[in-house]
């Protein structure tokens, strides 16, 4: 499905972008991406092997042994290409007026007006969101070799996100929040202005995103796959403000296509490899990086609300894992299906609850959530003896029953790509409702 | 005598910036760096080694075992540093006028004005600069991790400057040089402009500086001991400019103070820990992003051909080394110097030319060295059977005989300095005669 719907965006944007150049320049780096990513990844797979970047994948049978971290290539590449872009992406200020046959009338004598006229402000958002992926790239291969502790990696991704805060400080400032239309009549005001709330919200996203990938994983291709439609999501969203939108919306969602078509370009070829049966492993650095691209896009690009609705399967997820999280339920080291060797099939894992049971008060709650059949409990003589391990993964299982690895990935994908979907109607749809207009209708 | 030479300076520029409050913020995160990147050292080595990341210390009895590419610490706490430095760098433009009570006037609702107020450029400028030199710590640990193939990894570090060459292509573009006095009659014109070859000298330069530090080194302490007495340097100059300069060159000298300081503070720490006897290595991530910080500034500072000018010990090391890079005469896989465990001195090594002599066109070049005393060689019945290996470090030994390693790190150290010091003052005496003024002196 993706095959034919990724395309078709793309034409989408490009046309309706009025065949603006950077967003023209960045499809062509997209492509350039697959193919430089395609290319690199099998070639350089024993090298990670052989400096004891690699891991088992547990589903399969013999549990072979395959290379770790491989996102890092996709964040190196999609960073060197963002980095030759720069060029051809500001080339109409660079070469601002020409008196034919390419001669430049403002030459470096009079770069006072270059100066002027170049837009300082979109190269700081540019520059300053490559230097937050890049910060979030080297943590992830940080926590890749030396498997960081929660509490050293936590806030660390907030660190990376300074540049951008500061380019919305300086370019934006907004930081005010509109009130739903029936509430506005009370608090007698149509928005609240956060302050620097808005600002620890911002950073909460950069901390948030990253993580929240990294925590809906251990299926082969479920990482890439998510990130993918999360992406195909994003663009259309944009697509339909680059469409319908008020042209005082375009330059954001320029910007946010801009971001996310290489990114999808250099995903594409990750997800070629690692899609089961996975030949590589993508790591904590593909997580962090492919999360820290949706979160920078939804912060520079004002859709920041917008973009946590994306994020709804990942948000769930987080929810209905904090249970084990925060140790109600007890949390076994891994919480992947299990793997049966003679149908082939994934089933869902379980945790023993009878030698360390749940929390006492949690204990209704896990029957309750067994009868809504939001977990499976196993009973002795009434007494709880096992539950299944919550994630969306076991979940997506306890409801449809087993199934192979790569069954279950595009279950899931799919599951994921509808909810997106809706929450995108449902904001425009519910943005008119609740404040009388809505954003993209810029006449309403 | 750095000791005390360092803080004089930072004081000399601390005053002389006028109390500039970007300066001052900076001269405080470089202790915040030193204090930061000095407890990290000695607690990270163990997880280092554990994944593999050692090397042994052929200079010292036993060949201990100590972590490798601690360098990586360095430039990581610096990059966060600076990242955290932003908001302090730029607060009076965020925060551009008070009414009493730090009640801010420009608020975010005429956020219209501060746009225009805020130095976008110059937030371009940092940004670029500390995206190069991430990109260059990335490069460095990927060679520290995978030891990349020359030919694979000698273009990266020009592909990491593409930001900072666009950012120097609007913000100035200026690529001509000064014609000296003594020929501007001759081609009738003061100025000659380079054009594109002028993007091209600088691409080299962040390809030569990282390169040209990591190819002096092998001794303990060296790799850190020459970048901070380049960082030094590099002060001094800057301090002459703003003390003594016109107005003009002050925000290019206090960038370059700026970017400067921190690395200081950081090096300090890592000197503390690699100097002799070595507690840890500073592996190819630190020469490469030592290298491209002096880079930066030279370029983003505009004084790159000064800049050079204080590599002049690296470029003769280079220039001295080419006939064995070249293999013109054989190059052994490690040309440190030969450790004696008997008296615990330092002996040039040498390079056994009896079965595979030097290339025939070069021994009467060889034999003219000798006699210079630039190497050593030695003969048996006429016929060269050996000779040093060609680096500045066998070099110093040749001349002054065995030493201790500390004291050969010294003596180099010191040696690089004096250098450096007669490089400035000629560059300003020479500047003077041949162009008939110099930048320095604004009123001449």
């Amino acid at each position: 499905m993706f095959r034919y719907l990724l395309p078709s965006i793309v034409l989408v944007i490009a046309y309706s972008s009025k065949q603006h150049s950077a967003v023209l320049s960045s499809i062509a780096f997209s492509l350039v991406g697959y193919v430089v990513t395609d290319l690199l990844i099998p070639r350089v797979g024993n090298s990670f092997i052989k400096i004891g970047l690699y891991g088992k994948d547990l589903s399969k049978v013999g549990r072979p042994v395959i290379p770790e971290c491989i996102g890092a290539i996709c964040a190196a590449v999609y960073i060197l290409l963002m980095m030759f872009c720069i060029p051809f992406m500001f080339y109409k200020y660079m070469v601002t007026t020409t008196s034919g046959g390419g001669i430049r009338d403002i030459s470096t004598e009079s770069y006072q007006l270059t100066d002027n006229l170049f837009p300082h402000a979109k190269l700081s958002e540019y520059l300053s969101s490559l230097l937050c992926l890049e910060s979030t790239a080297l943590l992830g291969i940080a926590d890749d070799l030396f498997d960081l502790r929660w509490r050293h990696k936590f806030f660390l991704p907030a660190i990376g996100a300074i540049p951008l805060l500061v380019v919305y400080y300086v370019d934006f400032g907004a930081t005010h929040v509109l009130i739903p239309g029936f509430m506005q009549n009370w608090l007698q005001r149509t928005n609240l202005d956060l302050g620097a709330l808005y600002y620890m919200y911002m950073m909460s996203m950069t901390i948030f995103c990253p993580n929240s990938i990294n925590i809906l994983a251990g299926v082969n291709g479920l990482e890439v796959g998510q990130s993918i439609v999360l992406g195909i999501l994003a663009l259309l969203n944009d697509s339909l403000y680059l469409t319908m939108g008020p042209q005082t919306s375009w330059e954001s969602h320029r910007f946010s296509a801009i971001i996310i078509l290489p990114f999808l370009g250099v995903s594409a070829a990750l997800w070629k490899w690692n899609r089961w049966p996975a030949k590589v492993f993508v790591g904590d650095t593909y997580c962090y990086f492919a999360g820290m691209i949706f979160a920078v896009v939804g912060i520079l690009g004002h859709f920041s609300k917008t973009m946590l609705l994306l994020f709804l399967p990942q948000i769930l997820n987080f929810l209905y894992s904090c249970p084990q999280l925060f140790h109600i339920v007890p949390c076994p080291r891994h919480r992947l299906p299990r793997f049966d060797e003679n149908d082939g099939l994934l089933y869902p894992s379980i945790t023993n609850l009878k030698e360390t049971p749940a929390k006492k008060f949690f204990q209704p709650v896990l029957r309750a959530l067994h009868v809504l059949k939001l977990i499976h409990v196993e009973f002795v003589n009434g007494e709880i003896v096992s539950c299944t391990n919550m994630t969306l993964i076991n979940l997506v299982l306890v409801w449809l029953g087993p199934m192979r690895e790569d069954r279950l990935c595009n279950t899931i994908l799919q599951l994921q790509f509808v909810v997106g979907v809706v929450a995108i109607i449902a904001r425009h749809a519910l943005g008119a409702l609740l404040f009388g207009h809505d954003n993209l209708w810029a006449i309403v």
